[in-house]
């Protein structure tokens, strides 16, 4: 099969992969590095991606990671394929882009730093630093208030349709909505809307359970 | 004049939005916004950018903010403008979107640290963490590694030509080369030719001498 996803289920880099390729409904073999074996760091992963993580991608001779960089490259390089996720107009895809910073920017460091402090250290069998999570909730309240107003005047955080803005969320987001820090997003109308809309997408639930 | 770009000469995210416009020979109006005065977090500008943060960018009606959105944006919508700093082919403008990823992603958090305790902190009349300048010159070392491998296969990071990629590094590139941290580029053969090659691209030293 042409196109190859090289990563790992438990790694949210790797859903916002298959959360576009099911998007997209393309066909792909996926193939799991184990990272608890460091798999990733072996030669033969870091040929893929010299940082060694996960997800690495190939469609024919072209060879990528990043994970936002390669559903960029989806979502163009197959606009005739499933949903769309960009806009053609050039002014309503720069508004997709400042969002788009603004996920990668602003809320990726603070949901994965409440998703590993919250999930990942419990799961190693530790407690979870009550300071650092409670100045990681503030940053994050801060962030939906910006949220709450931008998705008061747009039904969706690039505009007026789903698009990649709103799926490169759904990995982290779905992390965080088994925690805690769910509430703050029940909280506000739009985003708990919003956040509930995105989730229930068949596609997401397709790249999540598939 | 219909572009206009608000920010602050001192901010690097400015800087790096000035010089795709140097590259582009695009004119444009600038709004200085005095950060000094807390100008950037007065509800006029919180109105261009809800984070309170330079730049902010108006082409026409649209309205943007993210240094890294309006480059995108510039670059796609003035094709016949100036240099170009994409690929229309999709497979090379993917590998520019890759190595954007890693600027954005591993570059920046890292410069960006180095570039606060080194030159803004001794500004404000204090003493920078030694222990942090250390662990982050560290994670630099590390980073240049890549770098160096990567321009022995391809003169510049996104690929033959100097593309977005490169110049996203030269605002923060601009202000380590004026601290200690210049010997871990000097030491790389490839990273040192290739910081210099960009760093003295005639646009560039219009955007910040203008």
């Amino acid at each position: 099969m042409a196109i190859k996803l090289y990563g790992s289920l438990l790694s949210t880099a790797t859903n916002r992969v298959r959360a576009v390729l099911a998007e997209k409904d393309i066909e792909y073999e996926f193939i799991t590095i184990d990272m608890a074996t460091g798999e990733h760091k072996k030669p033969e992963f870091l040929s893929r991606n010299p940082f060694g993580q996960v997800p690495a991608f190939e469609d024919g001779d072209l060879k990528m990671f990043e994970s936002r960089a390669i559903t960029q490259y989806i979502a163009h390089a197959y606009p005739n394929k499933g949903n769309d996720l960009i806009f053609e107009d050039p002014k309503k895809m720069a508004i997709v882009a400042v969002w788009m910073e603004v996920e990668s920017q602003k809320y990726e460091p603070i949901a994965s730093k409440l998703v590993w402090e919250l999930l990942l250290i419990p799961m190693y069998g530790k407690t979870p630093d009550e300071a650092i999570v409670k100045e990681y909730e503030a940053k994050m309240e801060e962030l939906l208030v910006v949220y709450e107003s931008r998705l008061s005047e747009s039904k969706y955080l690039g505009g007026d349709c789903f698009t990649l803005v709103d799926l490169h969320h759904l990995p982290t987001l779905k992390c965080l909505m088994g925690t805690r820090v769910k509430k703050l997003f029940d909280a506000r109308p739009k985003v708990s809307a919003w956040a509930a809309e995105i989730q229930s997408r068949p596609a997401w639930i397709k790249a999540i359970t598939a």
